[in-house]
Formats: C-alpha cells, sequence, structure tokens
C-alpha cells in the first residue's frame, strides 16, 4: 500500500501536472469509442498495451473476460455494456483474453473448485460452451497447450454471448457497431486478433480497411440481414430498385406490403 | 373432444394399420435427424408442412418458437435441445417462425401484457433482442408490415440464442450440425430459408449441395475456427503442412507447442 | 435435409392446393378447443394419432410432456399455457405421455445425468413427484414395466402441475376448463385416458358424458393414484382381485407385465 | 480502432522492449497484494494514477465500482473477489469511486432508467443503500454537490457489500485484509481515502501506520458514515464547526459547496 500511497502523488506531481488541460476537458464528461472487455488478472494493463490515452476505453474487467449472455446473470457485465453501446455509443468491442490466464486453468478443473471457490465454480459456467468445445475437440492436447486454446476459444464463446444483448444485436444489424476477439501474449507483448477470413488468430493490421474487414461476416450475421429492410437499403446506393427485384428481395411480403415499405422509407416519417 | 377422441380411432384402424411395420420398427428407438423448433401455433402442423413421416423430426413447440439464451431460463428448451443434439445425434436444428405469429404481435406490444399475461410478458423478454431491432431500425414501419418483419427478425435472433449452448457450440464447430431460419406462410403453403449470401430469406433449394451453403459461414462462426485444431485439419486432407504454414495458423503456439499438437493429433490417443 | 425440402414442395403441391380455403381462412386467426401437451419425441405426431386438422390443437412439446409447478420455472411452458387458456380460451387440456419415453428413461437413472445432460438433470426435478412416487410404491417392478408405470404416473404429476397455475385452477373451479390424462402406444397406436371414476386408463369413449369426468378429475385424482398400485389396493380391502379386473385395471400392461406385477405386489421380494 | 493497432505496436517496441524481464517473469505467474475495485468509466486507468507497475493490481471495473452484497447477484464480481482474496491472497482491497460519475448520476434519477435501460437500472439495485441514504439525508443538496456526496456515501456502501462476503468476513476477523474507501478526482488528480479516525475522507498519509486503520475500519464504519453528514453532527453535540474544521472534514468539497450544505444543515428542512 505505501508504495501505491506514493505513487499517487507521483502521478499528481508528474503526469497529471503535464496533461491538466485533458483532465481539465475529460471532467466534463468521456467519449471513449471502444468497450475494451479484459480479465482482472494484474499483468494486463489496457491502456499500456495499447497505448490508449486517458478517455479512449471504456473497461469491464472480471475473471476470465466473460460476458454470460443476455438474461443469463444479473451482475455488472451487462449493464455495463449496456451503458457504454446505448449511452456512451462505443463503436468497437473488444474481448481480449490473455496468456496463462488464472480463470481458463480453473475452466479445464472446473469441477474441483466447487467446494473451494463456489463463486468462481458458478462463474465458470458462463465458459461452459469453451469447456464441452475443449472437452470434444481437443482431446489430444493438454497442459499449457490445452489451455492456450482454451484462451483463445474462450473470446470467441464470449463473442457469441455478446450477441445475445438486445442493445449489441440491433447495432450490429445496421453496421454502427464492431466486435473484436483478441489475445494478448504476455511474454511477448504481441496482441492476436482474430481473422474470420483466415480462420486464425493474427497480427491485426492498423492499415486493414475495417469495412472490408470479412470480422464483419462472421463477426455480425446482423449486417448481412440489413438487406431486408429496402429503406436502408435505398437510403444507401441504389435510388431506385425494380418491383422484380425487390419481390426477390422480400418475396414473403405482398407487393402491396412492399409499396407501403418502399413510401415508409421514403422519408413520409 | 368428441371429435378427437373418434379421430384416434380413426388414426389407428386407417394411418396405424397401413403402417404397422413403422411402428413397430419405431416402438424400438427414434433416430431423427432433425431438430424442429416452432410455435404451438394450431395453424402449424411440423410433419404436414415438411411431409415428415412419423419419426423423423425431434420437436419443441412454444409460444414464438423461442430458444433462451444458455442459462437465461430453467424450462424445457435447453433440455430438449440437449437431448436432441447429445443424446439423439441430430445434424440439423430448424427455427421455424411463421406469418401471423400471435407471440410476435405479442412482442410489439409487451408493455401491454405484464399485467393480463405475466408469463407471456417474461417469457418475451427472451425475443427482447427482436424488439429493440425493430424499435431501432424499422421505426417506419407498423401493423402487418411491421409483424412480417419481426417474424422473420426473430428466427434469426433464436438462432443467434441457440449458439450459446455448449453442446451446439461444440457441433459447428466441427461442422457437424447445421442452423437453419425459415418462415412457414399460412396463407401461401411457402416456406422460405434465410440465405446468408442473399441477405434474404428465400424459396430453399432441395438440390443445393448442403456444404455449399453459406449459412455455413454466417450461421456457423465455429467451422471458420476449425482450421485452429491442425490434428483435425490433417485428419481431413493435407497430410503434411509446412512447419512455416504451421507457424501462420497458430502463430500463438510456440513451435514446440504446435510439434506436440502435430504429433498428439497424429493417432497418439 | 433434402428430403424435407422436396417435402416442403410436394405439402404446397398437394394438400395445401386442396385446402387453400382452409388455410385463407385460418390466416385471419386460430380458434383452437384444444391445447395439446406431449412429449418432443419424433415418434408422436398429435395431429396425425388424433386425426384433427390444421387449426384444432395448440401444441406445447418438450422433453418429457412436463410443466413445472407455477413458479418453478420461467421458460416456455408457462407462457404458452397462460395464452392458450387466457388468450386462446381452450377448453380443454390433453397431458398425453407415451410409451418408451426416453425422459421417463432418464428419470429411472437421473442422478447418472447431472454431468452428461446436466440440463435435461436439472428438468427432471419438475418429475420428481413420479420418480419418488415409483421410488417408495413400486420397489417391486424394473425394466419395460417400471417404465411403463413411470410413463403412466407422470402424465398424472403434470395434471397435478397444471392445477398450479392460476388461470387453470380459476377456470377448473368454474367448470369452464377440463383436464385430460392420456397415453400413447407406439407399438399398438393406441391412446388410454385416465378414468377418474374407474381410477384407471381406459380407451376413452367418445359417446360419454364430457360433463361426468372433470370435476370427480378434479377432486379425487390424489385418491386415483393410489389405486393405481395394485399391491396398495391389496393391502386396503380385497385380498384377492380377478385376473380379468386387473386386465382391465391395467391394460396398457402385457397379461405378464400383470403377473410379474401381482407377484411383486404379493410380497414376493 | 487504428489508434489502438497502432499503440499495439508502439507498446511492444517501446515499452515491452525495456520491461522484458518483467514480462518474462510475470509471464510464469501473478503475485498482486492489491485488490483495485473502480468504475469501468474511460477515464480512470488504476495503474496510472496510483503509478503502479504491470502485476501490482488485480482489478474489477464495471458501471459505478459496485459489488453486489454475497447472494444478491451471480455476476463476476464474486467471482473475481474470491479468486482474488482465495486463490491470489490480496492483502487489500480498494473500492475507487471518482468525480462525475456516470452510474452514481444514473442512481440519482434510477426511475427514469427502467425503459431505456433495464439492465443499469436493475443493476444500480446494488447502489439502492446509498440512494436511500442520500434521499432521507441530503434533502437539502442538489446537482452536483448531492452528485458528490452520492459518490462518496457509494464508495463507503460498496464497503459494506464487500464485508458480506465469505472469504472476505473470514480474513478481516484476523486482520490479514484491509479494506480502503478511495474517491479520484479527475479535475485534480487527487484521490483521497476514507479515514475512519477522522470520519472523513482525506489525503491518504503514507507513513500513517497501517495496522492502525483496518480494526477501526472495520467495527466502526457505520458510525462514521453518519458524522459524514454535517446536520446530524451538529444534532448531536458540537452547536458550532469552525469553517477551517469543514474545511477539513469535506475538503472534496468547495467551499462555496461546503457553505450550501452548512446552510442546508442548519434547520432549513
Amino acid at each position: 500500500m505505501k508504495k501505491l500511497l506514493k505513487g499517487l502523488r507521483q502521478f499528481k506531481s508528474n503526469y497529471f501536472s503535464t496533461h491538466q488541460e485533458l483532465f481539465e476537458q475529460l471532467s466534463h464528461g468521456q467519449k471513449p469509442r471502444v468497450l475494451f472487455i479484459t480479465c482482472s488478472d494484474s499483468r494486463i494493463d489496457p491502456n499500456l498495451i495499447t497505448n490508449a490515452e486517458v478517455g479512449e476505453l471504456f473497461v469491464i474487467r472480471n475473471a476470465g473476460n466473460i460476458i454470460p449472455p443476455f438474461g443469463a446473470a444479473n451482475g455488472g457485465e451487462g449493464a455495463a455494456v449496456e451503458y457504454a453501446v446505448q449511452a456512451l455509443g462505443v463503436e468497437h468491442i473488444i474481448v481480449c483474453g490473455h496468456s496463462h490466464c488464472g480463470a481458463m486453468k480453473g475452466l479445464l478443473k472446473r469441477s474441483s473448485l466447487e467446494d473451494e471457490m463456489p463463486l468462481v465454480y458458478e462463474w465458470l459456467r458462463h465458459a461452459e460452451a469453451t469447456r464441452q468445445l475443449l472437452k470434444e475437440n481437443y482431446t489430444h492436447l493438454e497442459g499449457e497447450t490445452l489451455l492456450e486454446v482454451a484462451v483463445a476459444e474462450n473470446v470467441l464463446t464470449q463473442i457469441e454471448n455478446l450477441r445475445t444483448y438486445p442493445v449489441i444485436h440491433s447495432k450490429l444489424y445496421r453496421n454502427k457497431l464492431h466486435l473484436h476477439a483478441w489475445i494478448y501474449h504476455i511474454e511477448t507483448g504481441e496482441v492476436l486478433e482474430y481473422d474470420s477470413i483466415r480462420h486464425d488468430f493474427v497480427t491485426p493490421d492498423e492499415n486493414a480497411m475495417l469495412e472490408a474487414y470479412p470480422v464483419q461476416c462472421v463477426l455480425s450475421l446482423p449486417e448481412d440481414v440489413e438487406d431486408l429492410l429496402p429503406g436502408h437499403r435505398q437510403s444507401q446506393t441504389q435510388p431506385e430498385v425494380a418491383e422484380a427485384e425487390r419481390d426477390v428481395m422480400m418475396p414473403w411480403l405482398s407487393s402491396d406490403q412492399v409499396a407501403r415499405i418502399r413510401s415508409g422509407s421514403n422519408g413520409r416519417r
């Protein structure tokens, strides 16, 4: 503690004093663009590894960077996700797992935790999809290797869980939100991102056009559905869509319904 | 009731007597390949609209063909899904919504149900992702048209919810399970399936190669992840994978870890 | 799947085209008189075995045709029951169990399911009343015979659970709703209904006055359940029950099963 | 995102490369001495404000640095607390609130959140003790001043909640764990700690004997909370409190805020 208390003074006399303007400005409100979800592990410092400035990352941290599916738990995760997406309007959500994760180690021997750490045991239920996938598909792995795979699979499991939240489902639909699966490697200082085209975790390319990111395809089904909404389509590119094409587009609507949708989407609100 | 009781006799003297062998055989066990999830609505008869024989469809029916996310409810849905996938080994799951769905009508005015039908009100919480998507993206629609879109969006929402189940997550991973989003139109007798390439609900093509179905891409993220597992890859096609490529494949594993994985997957189990 | 997709087309060109009027009419709304609750088992087709037309049966299907007591679960069962009784005003609820039920087999070895199928394990808690009744009153039975009794006892257990729902409780009170316990036998195509007067499952008599049933059914079910147990009966009054009568008592058991039950109930263990 | 991805590279080539030994060592395990619980707010960087090195702080972050009482929720908070205390053996737990907290703003108008942000609304139930204390004891405050008090009271509320966890209760008993209530002020860069002797939030004294704290902290917190309320104090003994002393009492309030509080507490209710 002594060290921390001393640190408080150092922060104020050093970093703070040289960034007074920033803090003064931040005191009027935050405008983070990114929701960063990671583990409580002391070896992770989100702002440090992303070199992000104060005010850039809205952060959720718990054991195992786990986000229970919508309705499956009543802890702080759902509320923080809702607040970040709905109230702050973040445009990116990063789930960042890390090597040597204690929570994932626990997941690999979950049953043994029931007595000694009942809350951890219960909590890991939300990573059960990860556990079963490992149990049924990685039987030939063990130890460190199995743990590495567990860490990787779990960030993907949590991405799936995130999709079940209404606020996320709706924003993904109109491509206003992007989900990213990251793994931070303590020993190399490297961060890898899941690339849905190469089906692999790779070094993220900061020059890649986000729009081109296949991540959109796999990581946001809703975008695909977008075309379901004629109005939206028109408001984008093609000013005119042939009756025929539209019928193909929504064959399950009667032509007059389609007509009403089209007219409605032409700004008649 | 009288009509039903009479029907029982008719069934036995007609259909049953002409299919005794089938029933005799079925009495020894069921081997359905498909889990069919649809609404309790009396206007839907799964076996009739698919012309499926007795023994072919394992069926879950509730109000709104809703499947709560894993852990979000403790009703029969999760148990039936688990039993179908784990114990029966079904290979396809169809979520079939339908036009004029009373549950979706209720969803569009959910708040008004709290007093009169509290259980329905609570139940529709698991379709909240559908409701919010509509509220934020279809403000120009109303009435029948909005209902049609609600029905379509909801089957996609429920597909998302299905993914959060451990048994499904694991089987999707190795492409042993396929998810299908259907809409049945009472007035036309037509069934449309969601096509993730055309981003639309279209008439399903029974001649299409399922393997080619883009549905796999969008509707099963796990398949993509498959390559994460070198062992699996080898057990399929390429008997040899260059060290280099493998490093690209799992750059987050040390080469000796990769080595152990490769050896492990070469049948050393 | 191919077969199903082909079936969709067949349905539309055959059955649908010959019943267009019916479907057109149904598209304006459903008015089912019966809520049919049965198992997800693929070998059951409610409309087929009752020869019911589309629009006549509002259907709930899950593993084991189980309806948790009011407040005991937050799945779709309660919502569908509430919707059927409150919104649709159905007048009859049928709980239809069936021979060779996998869920009931699971119930007889429930503890063994905890690890492999946790959701099924949890779900079967709502049939625990059936399990305990069997454990304490049918110790002399086993195998197929025990399973047959389990199926029969369970539909009665679920009838009890249904009574705990406010909407049902209130309608039963003024005799506006009738509950029916059915067992469908796959190998014989026969359906037996619980007769609360004869305290037995018998071939339903479509000419019987329905009005004479419900009340007794409502008031005397528990007592009936006891009489279902031959051993118990004997321990009461009649020291001897004629073969014939016993056959009437449990016609859904083969005579040798009956024989084994009798011997068993004569304290031969 | 681009900026973040670029940051990842910068981190690796700068900070990481100059601290390789530290990270190599950390890859073998973490040994944090402190569990740092704070808000998800993007303007807070725990390691920055405490000048702590990677590996020193085990961090839990959610909306409002709230920890539900033991058994009140099944989110990640309890599991992370349990893991930190039981598995890692941390000796200090810091609950760090901050000025301009959005969650506390929400708490002051909680009812208005029910529709728009239902999960946040539910989550704030765990700060209800804070809300009621304010409602009943700070009626004369409003706006920024009320918010400042809400932030301060809430960290004390959460300290109380922490005490309800078995693992914490037991370690506090034998003085193996110390709880600290902090408030971080964005605009001044200052952190104040609750002093249970002076019943006030003061600049922490890194030279103070830590041993002198915990017990009093454990035993007399509730009493202290009362003294936090000037009005209450006066109603007890000292009829007059010097401006100076009051400033010391609530140095985290501007003098005019103090003035308004004093006037308010002079019987204007």
